[in-house]
């Protein structure tokens, strides 16, 4: 009989189990500022694009449809974390700016994921974190 | 003003990301299975545990709550691909065993996986994809 490999070596389960355990501490520290992973992501983005950022490529740097993120786009725009305007040179698209109040959250925000996914990644130290965030990268591209 | 991060250096966000499109790419090469990505660990597991698998363990393993669990165990007892049993020293708990049938269909999915995830992790070589599952065990763990 053919031997089965353990399911612990498969990377696509190991990159989902990490990933889950990721994202429940992420979810946890943010939610003191009000913000899911998602939101999170979504106005990280609009901060890190400060020359406006389309809402099309916005969704597609998430991963996700863009149908997904109307309902995320305009609960941060409720908030006045970002704004939404008509992309000039692409009338059907909307293009998303970071306000000073997102910028500000944001950096909240950032503060809190730091701690808690220093915790987390301990063990790998600076240069295993360094390594596995290239291999990652590696992947996505 | 504080530097704000780019989301593309944020190891949660990149395991998602990498976890996501490892995902879809294991729910393209088990579909003629008709194995879902779920299923198929399930499976796995209980291959692998060839004693017979707690359900309760099944689902510890899996990061899944106990209740996530019973329909994606049912069906496979439904193929034939596992038997259930009630657990002799936990009579609240069952037990799992694959099938001759179930072990051959795993290594067929097993099989489909390798090619599939060779492919995405080819650029990380051999040694980047050692590494690579070591630091996502660390985190698991």
């Amino acid at each position: 009989m053919t031997d089965i490999a353990p399911l612990s070596d498969d990377i696509g389960f190991l990159l989902t189990r990490a990933g889950t355990s990721l994202t429940a501490a992420a979810k946890t520290a943010l939610a003191p500022l009000d913000l899911r992973v998602r939101s999170y992501s979504a106005l990280a983005l609009a901060c890190e694009h400060s020359g406006g950022l389309g809402q099309r490529q916005l969704a597609e740097e998430l991963g996700l449809d863009p149908s997904q993120i109307v309902a995320l786009v305009d609960d941060l725009e409720v908030r006045e974390l970002i704004t939404r305007r008509v992309d000039p040179t692409d009338r059907r698209n909307k293009r998303i700016d970071a306000t000073d109040a997102g910028r500000e959250l944001c950096v909240d925000a950032q503060r809190a994921l730091a701690s808690t996914q220093t915790n987390i990644l301990s063990t790998l130290g600076d240069q295993g974190v360094r390594e596995l965030r290239q291999a990652l990268r590696m992947i996505v591209d």
